[in-house]
């Protein structure tokens, strides 16, 4: 089972893939699109979708997670994020593979147990989950492994609750 | 010349595309891609993306022209409404189609003449611009038809200022 975590921005998109196999999580690829201010807004999004897809293309993630919309931005933020969103959906979509989303809140239950943890502390549980040395570089890169380490924890629950 | 006009949103996405040959504007394609609130937001995007990448194939536009964000909804609409530009802006540049963006302002200033125009008037500005019988159906067909001439116009001035 592989999730494919993704948090989407239009400077800074962040991906990871983890691959989970009984019980041990395993992390196969991670790292972060970037696009500059001066660019036109299309070649930024098609620079995110189309390195996204070739992510999608290689590692072929069974499932796709992807951060919930937040309402604490200004609307010209919310609305560049959205296109970012957009895009890095349409990728997943494209190649025919569902995506989950999940609330920030969500992704700190599931990674550190309570909705008011902070974002040091959710970095922190994903370098110790994954076993590294070091929280990956930037933000974005942690988020999107925290998203898809919460995808995978739902995943396990939906199985216990459903396949037994 | 030609220009396709997109007045993308997540339920209802409007288009057109018009023709200028000399000082005639022809209408060459019109319509709305329209996404039921009972699907997932993959297959809403999935479907905008690839409508408008059909109608860009079959009309090859020269130039898209976009409305620029709004801020006088919340934030989830903005995020939808990001969600449905992004993918419609890809669709552009996926077909190497450059975008042009324009408030709605800029919109009724170029088509009305002033900024505070009805959006009643811009409608029945299309239909009269256009030589229709009646206003195009919905809303969102108008106002992509609105942003087509709007672009039209400042490409005219364009021309005006830099080719004489």
């Amino acid at each position: 089972m592989k999730v494919m975590g993704i948090d989407p921005g239009i400077a800074i998109t962040g991906y990871g893939v983890l691959e989970k196999e009984g019980n041990n999580v395993k992390l196969l690829n991670y790292g972060s699109i970037t696009t500059d201010t001066s660019m036109e807004t299309s070649e930024r999004l098609l620079i995110i979708y189309n390195s996204l897809t070739d992510v999608i293309k290689n590692f072929k993630p069974d499932r796709i997670a992807i951060e919930e919309l937040f309402f604490n931005k200004n609307a010209k933020t919310v609305m560049q994020v959205g296109q970012a969103r957009g895009v890095s959906i349409l990728a997943a979509a494209n190649q025919g593979i569902q995506v989950w989303e999940y609330t920030p809140l969500q992704v700190k239950q599931s990674i550190v147990g309570y909705g008011r943890a902070s974002k040091q502390q959710v970095q922190e549980m994903v370098k110790v989950l994954l076993d590294l040395k070091e929280t990956p570089k930037p933000d974005d890169v942690a988020d999107a492994l925290a998203i898809a380490l919460c995808h995978l924890n739902s995943y396990v629950m939906e199985k216990f609750l459903f396949e037994r």
